[in-house]
């Protein structure tokens, strides 16, 4: 399979804190271990033309995943749209942490993709809700991550297509996550965990459910729907 | 509306502790809340012939509310089958707390409804999922109950139509509730609190979602589908 | 409740076969009935300053119904993101037939909108999928329209939270809808007949689902979400 | 991957029409087809000990395959009551035509499962209303079966999980199906195609979709969920 991690990767070049957890940027641990799982992966960072993402690298894209946080309205709208029809056409879509807000997670939404947040170091469990799905082969019964960023209810999304995970977090939230999304031949996993100032992408388990969505996300072998004027088969 | 609660009503006569909670049971507790809001409520417990469900009784019923716990196994089969078949025309059914494993609630569910429980005194926060939902009307974002039983997930139910409430306890699990289900014309909603020994249903939010519940399961105003054998209306 | 229906208006003024069928325009039909049901109800149009839809006149909506069809993309983006906030927020919308391609709708599912048509006449049954739901109160187990655009899957929307309505048409499509959407607090209802050409808004059944959809995505009385930064209740 | 399928085999024996179409039933055409695909495929039928379900056939195996008509009443509840804790702890489950009124649908579906239907000859057009899914890869828009029997809504299950296909009958009907459905950790698909007098199973599209469709509901590769009186983890 062919994935593309895109990363904004200002934090990582701004901030020693988060430098000290990922020199090389987010992007590169993520390409990291997916790399061992055999796919053929590519990087993409937003100070990069056309943020990395131009149609030659979209072509050869079956799943993207996703990481932005503060730089969300930098992203050029021309290249949130050709993501969004790529993702209608079947390309898949994994987004992290806090690409809840990036635009292009927010185009497919529909929504404000608004939420509760808090930085104070807050235990993560993350609860798996749907013991059927391939998204939590390998993992136990829950994950949890000692310290990270809460986000909590409401969370503005519309009604998943399923629940993978439900998330419980110390200070006393919960928040609906991981969640999946189709859309038109597209499948699009929500997976919260990640702020930039923990190790969470060195985890395992949270490494295992990113390999995991990415297969599960591939861009399905069925047809593409014919619309638009119809004379119709007869009968 | 007419609304029947059905109580088990047999740790209220066994057990002081319960007793010292509700003093006339459960049943009474809630008839009494529904009878406020005008509704045309009676009870019925495990005890009376038929349960207290004779076809009279349940001929006036448009919403069945129902708690249980140690004595599942002693509701007769064929009361059982008159509950599922009067939710399916139409009959609403509220479903409390250990009453997931009850044998209504399992038959119309057709899993195990089993769960993870303690009984260790642990905070529970019952969080908005859904603020568009008709049961969560008047309620703040969270409830909290100080002292609840723990369950937890996975709980083996369907997936639910729509997840209303999502709970969090203190000693670090989550859980789905409240959640709808659709069954034929009938509408369930299953509820999680309400540990015998806590007062629970004193709780002022507790009861605002129990009413809010009754309002929604009303049976609705529309027309009964017909199947079976089908010519046709012709073209 | 307060109701605003918006129109295009573009056929009823340029073609004399659609003003024989709507000589006052789609609207006036559809606000005609609603003002039998005891709603306030306004009328807002394309051509009109902000398209109707000033913010006075939303403020005074607390469901929007909306048609259009050839002049969608002449409806301003910023009136746009003022309607998708408004449902955000709690606003009833129901869309009809052709604005399953109105920015509105689009930018609220995310999706491309698309579907197959044909303009033939077929004949078009509309049958009741969900015997619970309070928008086919009234309806026998199908409507038939004698004639209508055949609107066929596959329709590209996200996943529906309810398929209210599932259609049938002589050619030998199907067709999912009329198909329900939380967002946010507020409700959608996508309705799909109502081609211009055909007097399908003087049908009775048509009229009462509409009528029945507007009290169904009247705004919740429930609490508005808090979001953002969080410190927490504390435990 | 090992599977079992089920028949009731008794058209075939009885009636003259049936066996013209599957001289050794339909069970053998069934496992005909999937044994080419590499699977390790055994059948039973009603009238073996046990219906051909021991334990022993149980443990080895990982899709069950069911199709039934007549006789439903015949099958033993101890086998029903086995088959759904098999399916609860990850098996799946196949289910197909007429098997809707099996005691094994019923019991995992917790509703009547009843529908309207009629032996017409109708013609059936099996739409695809979800293109991501794996249960139809290889298949065009639709299958069209010339001649089936005609099974209409409403259909009186709970609401899918996802719905596959809709179908669209020459006569005026619809149907939702194929349907999917979660329980516990097992995954059941309903498959509408295949009246006993018709040569549908020998249709290389419908055997296409009965392929993808045991193919996704292998047992996952995950955690059996922990239930019952639990301690937790601590913090």
């Amino acid at each position: 399979m062919r994935v593309t991690v895109w990363n904004e990767f200002r934090h990582e070049q701004e901030e020693a804190a988060v430098r000290d957890v990922y020199p090389d940027g987010i992007h590169m641990v993520i390409a990291d271990f997916l790399k061992k799982e055999g796919h053929d992966v590519q990087t993409a960072v937003l100070d990069e033309a056309e943020h990395g993402l131009s149609d030659a690298v979209l072509d050869r894209t079956d799943v993207l995943v996703w990481w932005g946080h503060k730089a969300h309205e930098e992203v050029e709208d021309e290249i949130v749209e050709k993501v969004q029809a790529r993702v209608l056409k079947g390309m898949g879509l994994i987004v992290l942490h806090s690409a809840h807000f990036s635009k292009v997670f927010k185009k497919l939404m529909g929504t404000s993709c608004d939420l509760k947040w808090r930085e104070a170091g807050d235990t993560e469990r993350l609860w798996v809700a749907d013991p059927t799905h391939p998204i939590v082969e390998g993992i136990d019964e829950y994950i949890e991550l000692e310290q990270e960023e809460m986000y909590g209810e409401h969370f503005d999304i519309p009604t998943p297509d399923e629940h993978v995970f439900i998330r419980w977090f110390s200070g006393g939230e919960v928040f609906r996550s991981g969640a999946t999304f189709k859309r038109g031949r597209g499948k699009i996993f929500y997976f919260r965990p990640g702020h930039e100032t923990y190790p969470t992408y060195h985890n395992q388990s949270v490494q295992r459910v990113i390999k995991n969505a990415v297969k599960w996300a591939a861009p399905p072998n069925t047809s593409e729907p014919v619309r638009g004027h119809y004379s119709g088969p007869g009968l």
